[in-house]
């Protein structure tokens, strides 16, 4: 089924996929089948090819992004594809420069795009579309783009071609937002770059936490959370230590990365004021 | 591939999804394999058999899940299955008392969970955990949830069962959050309803808006918006007319779902006050 037998060299075996998703701690049993197998094995490819997208694959993408569900039908996303190198390289600075940005041949800027339906939209007279100037909205659009973006980068990884999503383009979303040329009532909220895997690239399932941590029945019980931490922490510890990659502790990680964040001087938390800066009214 | 049969008739035919996708004026060269046909494939099920699900199918669906991308691997969503038939009943209500919810022997809430990486982090002396107190945090949740369902409906879709999302269950975040004992810093962002479709249940591809709408190459372009949008209004009604349905034209449709919703009383436009009230400070 997959033609990815770079960044995919275990998809034949659930087995395999699911003890590389969650460890060898942990035992699951799950039903079998070629979607489930492209679906577990996912992992992300930081490192690109030069080489060019086959033919017709940027269509392919969309066409699977636009399969995806949207709430009421409403649609409000759209992609911006880069190409042009310069302008990759300009996006790769802006989302923290990461080189993969540069490296893949497509960087795709996701949008929440409730522009298209404002400025379409046949309102009788005395009607107001004033339904996009919540954070309802917003929520929304950010909801509908993720599920399009996820349908694209299922659909790039079964033509052999590697992805890896850029929330960091968030952190500059001013500048990406007067580049793109985007209206009001329109932001990038994240980016993937899509490419074939660079030469001799290995890409790693990276474990998850354990079941019992997100999954609840019936009713939300966050008591096996201490446990489930405690284990993770080891699976993933396991994990970059096979790699021979010096890693913090998950547990600590979480701490790093969401901790002291006003402090940090990242325009991500300033996320609010420049929505409402880019028309957004956030009532 | 697809196990699918009922939902599923045309999925060996990549031209003919395509077809179905874009009504037929629209015409788009893509590549075919099958997993781009299983993507390509999805149409919403909302009517449901009462048969129960096969054995170990929420374990697969949250293996698939938690197999998505997770931002800087925060992981900052979960998810409760709803299983009893009482409970689902007063969840289908507060999801706008849509029937397939009622149905459906799995209806999954999916939440932004940020409460976990707050409760488990291991923060050194001097941090704080703020990170977690931004709109950007609910942004992030809210598309690690997306990524993470739409994993679980592809899965389930492949499976033979059928799955719609359920974002009307934004109308009544109070009560499914005090019901679910959703701790501070969680909120339902969605629902997903799962099942074997209805006996003798046929679901339709519906058609999306014509590519030029929602791509674009290398800087946001509005030009095609008018004539995308009118060819759209009669894909769309084409598809609406040969199922005998009575259904406005989209551009209306926009109007209607999104025009003065000030008025409406719909506390889904309350997301704003309800979050604030549910812990999330939102700076």
């Amino acid at each position: 089924m997959s033609q990815n037998p770079g960044a995919n060299p275990s998809a034949s075996d659930i087995a395999q996929l699911l003890q590389e998703r969650y460890g060898a701690s942990q035992h699951y049993e799950v039903l079998d089948n070629a979607i489930l197998r492209h679906l577990l094995q996912h992992r992300s490819v930081r490192a690109f090819a030069p080489t060019a997208l086959p033919p017709h694959a940027l269509e392919t993408l969309v066409a699977a992004a636009q399969s995806g569900s949207s709430s009421s039908n409403l649609q409000v996303w759209s992609v911006v594809a880069i190409q042009d190198a310069a302008h990759k390289n300009q996006l790769a600075i802006w989302a923290n420069n990461q080189d993969f940005v540069r490296q893949a041949p497509l960087f795709l800027v996701w949008l929440v795009d409730l522009s298209r339906d404002r400025l379409v939209a046949d309102a009788p007279e005395g009607v107001t579309i004033d339904g996009t100037d919540y954070l309802e909205s917003v929520v929304l659009g950010a909801i509908d783009a993720a599920i399009a973006a996820q349908n694209a980068v299922l659909a790039a990884e079964s033509l052999g071609l590697g992805a890896v999503y850029a929330g960091a383009i968030r952190s500059h979303v001013r500048a990406i937002a007067e580049d793109l040329k985007l209206p009001p009532y329109v932001f990038p909220v994240f980016g993937t770059a899509i490419g074939y895997p660079a030469e001799g690239l290995v890409s790693h399932i990276r474990p998850r936490l354990p079941q019992p941590a997100v999954l609840h029945s019936e009713y939300y019980d966050a008591s096996a959370q201490p446990q489930a931490a405690q284990r993770y922490d080891q699976a993933l510890d396991a994990f970059w230590k096979k790699q021979h990659i010096d890693h913090p502790l998950w547990t600590r990680h979480l701490a790093t990365r969401l901790g002291n964040v006003a402090q940090k001087g990242d325009a991500r938390y300033e996320l609010r004021e420049i929505l409402l800066e880019l028309g957004f009214p956030l009532r």
